[in-house]
């Protein structure tokens, strides 16, 4: 085979700082493991608007369906705040996973033992937490036609459209499924079909593919609303959660925080299989471009980090390579080294974004 | 001023085990502090399609128009889970508060602090909060059109609308902007601006009538997926939160889990101002119809009872009153009283529905 190609798109705000770190790692599988990356690079988000006038090129969307594998940082900031709708830095990465079709986000909201003390949540209710929400990426009210802001007699109305067919349901839930048939098992499926059609079908379609072609997997459904509260009381009740894009933007973020691990948790956006069988994938860290501490040395890297390990162990098929990263990730994290947003007030002293880069590379 | 009128629509599962205990304190009221209601009772949900064939009658609905308040226990359960999406349940009480027009969903999410060691957040994340969402209640993804199931070419496509006019982001805005006065003075608006246009419209008409009406109200922006998060983290950074219908229902959910209180919380749901000047009312507790449960003797009252305290603050300007009854409520809870939801699995022992009943009337 040959070697495998990266598009890293570094995006803003922390997005480069942590993909520097990223990249060091990239390098040393390339040296020392025989694992080298055929490396290039873009511009999407903000940065690619100050650059081009649009938040994501032509020439950079058709790197991007060229490649083995996509590796994202972040997008957005307030700098952008004002844009107009359409120029938005998130429009880039948008225009990413739908044209890449990348139907099937999966996030998994771990909780790090060495990290459990810090959630917000008891340390019973979180220690050992580790489950994966599939997040549909390419339809819903995230793309939906008809959209846009329109006048209506004298005054304006928002409008945005859900739309899900069966087979975007289908696809998503056979993810899910092959998912938990390697974990736990379970998959709890969530909308609101109690209020939305949409919802309904999308339960009808699960049950569908569940009952026909995973019989041996656990299914259940939940209201979306009751899946929030029940991830707030006790996650560890959940295996593999399946849902909608907007329902799992909310109910991800929610499950990455309680781990207490936010600035820990990856991210794989998966389609269907390319030419060559490795699926169309992109991957990112579940955190924001966060404006607030950019270029001071403060970011985590580890989430970018562990987003390219799932790069090794879903695109390379390199899970043993996957497990040595993640296994020394944990091992930096058992030796008490944190970085700022791993650290309450007590005034213990965090490392820098790149000394977390060094403590990785020297345990790999 | 006659006799305020009150119509209990009790419901489906506990609902009418718990509304038994209101019954009580209503009739308290009329006997001990000459607060006469002049009570009507009617069906809603499944009980109502049972009996009609619909979760709604025309009757019922026109009684709903005319009382002062409507006070509601649960609607649905699993007896009705496969009847047409039409007749559901769900749809009775959308309708009271599409036909009644109660576009201002006020649900507190408060932390009981005799209650602050059941939740699953740690004691000083949940010790003291008290935070007011406002959740818009009418429109949105919940009511917009089109919507339904279609056929397109040889699938099925599940659509529903969100739709948001500037006059119906509007009249929430101000109802959060008022409460916020009578509170901590801040109001944080959640929306999914970077991806959706009704996101936007609703930003830019927040931001509007706080400018132009409420500059002394702190006003912020807080994407909802971020905003589930900060929920999940350090939830007293907020005092009125301010949000979509959709958004609002699992935001609210998450945030009442997190009190440790979910059997606890009451909800108003609130419209115009009728001819006698009350605005179109309906209480209703934020929990649900709790099959698992129903006529055990299990259920908790409180957040129903909580619920008509609201009705005597939102409707009957009896803010002393509903002090009183709030006041009887954290007694019993500081004596120790606990039904089955607010214990775990230690053995202690809980007191029945009635139980906790007699001992708010007895502390009244
Ligand atoms: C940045 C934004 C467009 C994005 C989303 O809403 O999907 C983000 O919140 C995420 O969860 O990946
Ligand atoms: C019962 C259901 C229709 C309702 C909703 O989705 O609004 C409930 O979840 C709520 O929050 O009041």
């Amino acid at each position: 085979m040959s070697t495998p190609s990266l598009l890293i798109l570094a995006g803003d705000g922390i997005g480069p700082e942590v993909m520097a770190e990223v990249r060091r790692i990239i390098d040393w599988y390339g040296a020392k493991r025989d694992l080298p990356f055929d490396v290039s690079e873009g511009l999407v988000g903000g940065c690619s608007y100050d650059a081009h006038g649009t938040p994501l090129t032509d020439e950079t969307m058709a790197r991007a369906q060229e490649v083995d594998a996509v590796l994202l940082g972040a997008v957005g900031g307030p700098a952008y705040d004002n844009l107009d709708f359409s120029v938005k830095p998130e429009r880039g990465l948008l225009r990413l996973r739908k044209e890449m079709d990348l139907y099937a986000n999966l996030r998994p909201a771990q909780c790090f033992d060495a990290l459990a003390d810090f959630s917000s949540l008891k340390r019973d209710v979180v220690a050992g937490l580790d489950i994966m929400i599939v997040r549909e990426l390419t339809s819903g009210i995230y793309f939906g036609e008809p959209r846009g802001i329109i006048q209506e007699g004298n005054e304006r109305v928002g409008i945005n459209t859900q739309r899900y067919t069966e087979s975007e349901i289908e696809r998503v839930a056979r993810s899910a499924f092959e998912l938990a048939r390697r974990r736990g098992n379970k998959v709890c499926s969530m909308e609101k079909a109690n209020v939305m059609e949409s919802g309904v079908l999308w339960r009808e379609v699960v049950q569908k593919i569940g009952d026909t072609e995973y019989p041996d997997v656990e299914l259940s459904h939940m209201y979306a609303d009751a899946g929030a509260m029940q991830l707030c009381r006790w996650p560890k009740q959940f295996d593999v959660i399946v849902t909608d894009n907007l329902f799992g933007d909310l109910l991800s973020d929610a499950a990455a925080m309680l781990t207490g691990s936010l600035g820990m948790l990856p991210s794989a956006s998966l389609g269907a299989p390319m030419e060559n069988g490795r699926p169309k994938a992109l991957y990112e860290p579940v955190h924001g471009s966060a404006p607030d501490i950019t270029g001071q040395g403060k970011a985590n890297p580890i989430a970018c980090i562990l987003s390219f390990a799932m790069a090794l162990r879903y695109s390379f098929d390199k899970g043993n390579e996957a497990d040595r990263l993640e296994k020394a990730v944990e091992k930096v994290l058992a030796d008490g080294l944190r970085t700022a947003d791993l650290l309450g007030e007590d005034g213990a002293t965090p490392v820098t974004t790149s000394e977390m880069g060094d403590a990785i590379l020297a345990a790999l």
